[in-house]
């Protein structure tokens, strides 16, 4: 059995479908849930995702192999002041966060940086969607999770976080901590708050009812990731602000160029520019599916 | 029959799809096509998209009923041009440009202001592929098409453009030329240019490679518009320029608003900005349905 016990703080869309997955793969012997919500928490016992829990967060991480922080970034640093006291020597925690230096600075002083078994993780997946209802098993098929392994981890509490996420169909990489938030600030941070921005945006324009009106599927594909939780990415934008400051004012360029083409009537070198991006991101697709083909096989 | 004879001029993604359509419903009994590319029209005879095509635009407007512009905006005065001369007084021309004004221009300044029977309309529809190999039969069911009708029009050219599209499965509604490219500049010219934007800032960064290799679905999903056809949508950014550039100079303040939030660490004031966008965006998907519903019904 790769865990006896594993407890799950977190109990929603990703915490959830890694619970699904590993107990469809049976791997896990007993999983136990900790969650604010209490009726929530019930429904994850309903649904079978975990085997018990308790509002008592010490219960729930006695004697687990490994604890899993799965809830808001601003969460991190409480929840592992209140489970502190609690966790045995061969606890491994590991978290899902989507920026990792500000989970690593709140585990350093809150474990008085005894960071042997804290690995902090990532993965890459999820959808629009929140909440124990919204997981499934398949989530992380596929999928990349990121690793940010620390100097001070036991490299045997890595490997095991990293057997625990390929057995959900994950392919692992590792990046260390600031590289991970540079990279995510760009692909995924810059992204949501463009999102929420032109939906706010819209929102207050005189013809709104319209605009939402004859919006089609590219606008509904383009914002879908404005319907995510809203504590979640508020968290991870103000967890990771010093990169994700930095890509918003490269886009904010990169938008003023665009306009100035557009007020010059350049169609040209507008027509070049879309022409580069179309290039780039459907080079960018067919590379990507090759990588995980590849490193499945 | 509806229509004896239909002209396509530009037999791709859109007008490909249209005379599948209309095919399929048999209401048309001949179908000749226009375009520049000889081996692209040769592929839409035989995929039976087509009867027949000709490089001589006068001999496939000539005595047609309907007459189809689906090409870029930029080629549509040189195409009125050209096929003036050969179009009978009871055919009926229509277009499927993205954006309005620019095509009545072109329309009134070529066609000596007869306008009786230049219907302009605009299916929102389409995906990020082009060519008629992209082409399918299903592409308007369920989707919106705009028509905004001229003061000149023959009141029985606007109904016979509004049966063609409803009988391809579309709703059909009735705009204004100033507020169809209004509406149009928020909800869909301004999210390709956010998306060709994002691509091309991303591409010019160090971690290039990473970037697009740690993307996700959210991030694909988002970018999905920057695949579209760079000629046709430096042509609408350009056409429908003034009301584009408004709405990006709007949607920069939104940004920046949202980067000061971020700047100040106010994460109660962000959550409320995203808890918003979430709201109105859940909420318009949700009408959007109910009115394509009760105007089917």
């Amino acid at each position: 059995m790769l865990i006896n016990k594993l407890a799950i703080i977190g109990v929603g869309l990703i915490g959830g479908s890694l619970a699904r997955a590993l107990r469809r793969a049976g791997v896990c012997k007993h999983i136990s849930g900790y969650g604010r919500n209490q009726l929530s928490m019930q429904k994850a016992l309903e649904l079978g995702v975990i085997d018990d829990y308790s509002d008592d967060i010490t219960r729930v991480v006695n004697n687990a192999d490994v604890v899993v922080l799965a809830t808001p970034l601003a969460t991190i640093e409480p929840l592992l002041e209140s489970l502190k006291a609690a966790i045995k020597p061969h606890t491994i925690i590991t978290d899902v966060g989507s920026a990792k230096a500000s989970v690593v600075r709140a585990a350093r002083k809150v474990l008085n940086n005894s960071l042997e078994r804290f690995v902090p993780g990532h993965p890459i997946a999820g959808t629009e969607q929140s909440g124990v209802e919204a997981s499934f098993a398949d989530l992380f098929v596929d999928h990349m999770v990121i690793l940010t392994p620390l100097e001070e981890n036991d490299p045997e509490a890595v490997s095991l976080i990293r057997q625990m996420w390929e057995v959900c169909g994950a392919t692992v990489v590792s990046l260390s901590v600031d590289h991970h938030d540079q990279v995510l600030a760009a692909t995924s941070h810059l992204p949501h708050v463009l999102a929420y921005a032109l939906i706010d945006c819209l929102a207050t324009m005189d013809e709104h009812d319209e605009i939402f009106r004859f919006s089609a599927g590219g606008f509904r594909d383009f914002t879908r990731i404005a319907s995510s939780s809203p504590e979640m990415w508020s968290d991870i934008c103000i967890a990771n602000r010093e990169n994700l400051l930095q890509v918003i004012d490269q886009f904010a360029n990169h938008l003023g160029e665009i306009s100035a083409l557009i007020r010059s009537n350049d169609s040209d070198r507008l027509r070049k520019v879309f022409a580069r991006a179309k290039q780039t991101r459907d080079t960018m697709l067919a590379e990507r599916q090759t990588l995980l083909t590849k490193t499945k096989n």
